[in-house]
């Protein structure tokens, strides 16, 4: 356990690396609500300072924090825990220096996800320079993987894709109640999860009014996805993922087709989805048939989760709705924050 | 063949039944611009008299044409082909009077989509009063069914989704190159095609930056993609159906997950494809691998179709692309006129 | 002062009459947050329980809190602070009970906002049943009635564009700076200001990509502006009001145009906006030139401010932008029963 | 006269340079269907092919047409007529050399709009090079200048704010209706308008769901406005020009607030419209007191213009709707080419 848990520290000084784009600046929106965190610092790659206003609309009026440039040194003193909410493949080196440093170190990127460093490479394109950390990083979904996010110092935070993909497959798979040959999602997003900087595809023009998919399996989600879902099922898994750009900012819908194996019963998809979730505090389970929306879990911390069967029972149709940036992003960081600090789960992310 | 096209005739007059509506006015807008049709009668149920602008905007400066309260015996002058946009279970009495005087009717509703009469009292929950039309109507998809169209006296104008399903997928359930036990359809449609009646759930607030699933697997438009389907297959299909809602006014975007029987190979899914499109005027078929957005036929009558296969190739991803209002509806009954007149099958609909 | 202010009472329990409607909702998440209001009672008209989770889907998980049937015994019971969210013309009987059962009344309907009774029949073209209490009731706009706000038991609380219009000119007018004939108002909102009622207006498909003026010159918000203005301005003004319906859901952005009075300088409208806002914990002001976008205030209570003059100096620009469900509806009402109660103004507006 | 309407020819061969942009594709989509026009090239500046499906998803199927880089020999010998939709600043030079060739040149950029070279220098920031064909140019807005549009060879197509806003105002400066010293034009455009560049500030999640004026009085189409408006005052106006931007794809409304001069009646505001745009085919004038909406114009080269006045009749509201990719540039380049060419007005933009 890190020492500034150990005594009376109540108030958990929090840095954020990155934040000025969507997540960086979502998270700091939640940490500044969170009654036991302090926020100390906000840094970015640019020169100047930016008024916190310009990241956080609601924060109070005048509120001194300002974004200033990143310095080491600096964020080694002012912070316990730090968040690294930089691009893919930018990540690595900083996370490594603030491991070493002795810091909680939870990364928004996708550096610290896939254990295989090749897999990494091949799907990121980059060498990965901390491969020695690939195994002591945990990977951040609290619902699988909590006991061990309670003593990591190197926490993944997952993909936004693969939360809402892995919540709504995980429980039948561990309960052998589906064929894992057979995994298809077909999942669809708003356009915040491809981040702020400026691209031809999603310019206004180019993305409202239109729908397409992309990545036909061919996205990076995939070998996440498939990396928690093996290790749930305890053997190989054959997914068919295919993300598509919704013309909205926010949420994730993910519409998952399975294979029932044979002799499972509607009842047993229920029982498996209430044992596994019905102590979650952010897992919400919809009654047989009926299904979230994504304004169910806009601007929240929730995966709602709704399931049926096909006519024959042959299939079983499960979708689950987060928030990309929040489930699926800043708001699961804080969760792995309280996790690992001990605090309420729900603190800072209800209301 | 109907006296109208057997001389000289070169005018087409056409009426239209239900004016007001999304696919009325749209079928209003392409008429008016068709080179061979006369558009002589709008009509509608209410009292009163709609200037022309109010339903197409973009027809001329002061053009006479009004809606009118509806009148069988002054359509049944005026009109020699007779286009039904009025809701379903309301066309079926109008359409068997307009055949009965020898008119072309093009019925845009489903009320003679299905065959079974039972199937049909089933789903859309009324009694059928035309059941003996039922064996007279041909389904208007000209891409499968063009030769019967050009002798048909009433033509059942198919339903959006099944026309962005079945052409996704029929000709490889046609060459057998797919399972027949597996087909699942995950269809994302704008919000137009739910019609101009004010609903609490199509309000502005409900629909932006909102998405969902709805009738997952109660689709009535489920046994129309399956009539059509074991048609092609000469036999039972299997077919999962799940809609979606787009914060969107036009198009419809259909992906669509297929196993491979044994032995299939890319190529042949390819040349399937080619072979059944090739010659068609508005069915454009991208490479392997590329895939359509609804901005590409938004405003058009294409069904723009692009596929590949999984990893392991035991999968067939197909995407299939429609406005739902054109292809989707009024485009397609222009196709299906074209077809029955003997026209040059895009008239009027390209440009 | 009312007596549960008077000891040590420190949760004030707070009911929303007509919670089903956006405001009601967007109430009930901002109440359900406040460290010092414990929502005792959320009803409505129909019959049957709505889950919490149904309008707020922020609330915790299994929240045991349900909207129910009104009844006023119930609530006289359980609230010490009612806050009517029913539409115009519903409120006034309602709000009467409640203020006579010693209640204090947080009526966001425009039932009280007009003075004059005549006015008020003749713009909402309802008899007025509680003349009596238009005496007693005070108009929410704690900027510029904070005084009486502090002893009112009867608050009529502002109209979502009077809130952005007054702002932006009282300061002004009452500094006589800008002259009294000439106010413009072009203002445009979200659509969520229309409520949610099915509406054919406000259907997906007749807002989504279209804009434009509806009530031109005869809103009415605007004698409600009027009341206001010439109130600050001693004397009658001359206001020309527009409205416009912006295909989004949340925010007000009002823009104004006054003319300078002879011999007004610039410095002098930022000293004028600098002395009206510095103190103000809800109105930020940007420096000469800058103007806000809906984005900086969506999802807060704030107003924010923009000003600038034209080349020749002549006319004076303000930009004033709000989220008209906040702080042109249900934050502002939690303004006031901040003021009311004594709270901090920020208590739970903010974060 | 060219002499290419001299004789005998039918087809007008013409040429898009800088094709890829919005209104390059809009206009080669138009001149697509133009009964009269050979559309002959597309060009670039890039290297490499580009099917006309991409640019014209409407283009019939396999259309042999390319957009290809450009080169001025080749277009010099394929093309009668030369549409400029290049960026600002970088038309002069190339419509120079088109225009010396004998070409009539059509230029959609600001580089000929403005006859005083030092203004346009001032606005725009750069040299400009070719101030001898300043006076050659006529500005191409046909409802004011028709005449002098039948005659030139260099059409300068107005900016999309002037058109929506001149044709709103100069018919009651004309009449001498109203003062010329406060004309206070607030528009709305869709982000189609800021053309094709990626930009940080046009993406989707910058714009989605937000509002928000710019360039306040500092909007370089201020100065095209003046000089249009000044010439029909024959005199100097006063001009207030704050543009704003809509979350939507196309169209321009703008919101016109005028002084009436003593003595002018309501019926002479209606008298002066009528007179000034009853033989107009792409003005449509509504009853006082109506307004149009975006979606009236959306599609088509309309400008629908509404009015009324104040309570007190001091003021008069004028309301402009066009589509700011058709009247407001490419179907407006085509108007201008049907004058020019003699051709009926219309062709090509109906329907």
């Amino acid at each position: 356990m890190n020492h500034f848990f150990s005594g009376e520290v109540k108030m958990l000084r929090c840095a954020i690396i990155g934040a000025t784009g969507y997540t960086g600046a979502e998270l700091a929106r939640i940490l500044l609500r969170h009654p036991r965190v302090e926020l100390t610092a906000l840094t970015t790659r640019q020169e100047g300072r930016i008024p916190l206003r310009a990241i956080v609309p609601s924060a109070p009026k005048d509120h001194p924090l300002e974004v200033r440039k990143f310095s080491f040194p600096e964020i080694k003193k002012k912070a316990d825990v730090v968040f690294l909410t930089v691009p893919h493949t930018e990540a690595m080196e900083t996370a490594g220096k603030f491991y070493r440093a002795g810091k909680i170190v939870i990364d928004l990127s996708a550096d610290f996800r896939i254990r295989n460093a090749s897999y990494y490479e091949k799907w990121y394109g980059v060498k990965h320079k901390e491969k020695g950390l690939l195994r002591e990083a945990v990977y951040g979904l609290p619902e699988l993987y909590r006991e061990s996010i309670q003593k990591a110092n190197l926490i993944a935070n997952p993909g936004c894709y693969p939360t809402g993909a892995c919540l709504g497959i995980a429980p039948l798979l561990r309960d052998r109640l589906v064929e894992t040959d057979s995994l298809i999602v077909d999942a669809k997003s708003g356009v915040s999860g491809a981040g702020k900087k400026a691209n031809p595809a999603t310019q206004f023009c180019e993305v409202d009014e239109n729908f397409y998919a992309y990545k036909v399996n061919r996205h990076q989600h995939a070998p996440e996805m498939e990396q928690v879902l093996s290790e749930v099922a305890k053997g190989a898994v054959h997914l068919t993922f295919v993300p598509h750009l919704l013309p909205l900012n926010r949420g994730i819908l993910t519409t998952i087709y399975l294979k029932k194996r044979a002799g499972t019963r509607v009842a047993d998809i229920r029982k498996s989805f209430e044992r596994a979730y019905e102590r979650e505090p952010f897992v919400r389970l919809r009654p047989e048939g009926e299904f979230p929306a994504l304004r169910d879990v806009q601007g929240t911390n929730f995966c709602d989760i709704g399931f049926t069967t096909s006519a024959d029972e042959d299939e079983v149709i499960v979708i689950t709705a987060i928030d990309n940036l929040i489930k699926g992003a800043s708001g699961q960081a804080v969760q792995n924050l309280n996790v690992r600090a001990g605090f309420p789960e729900e603190e800072g992310l209800i209301g």
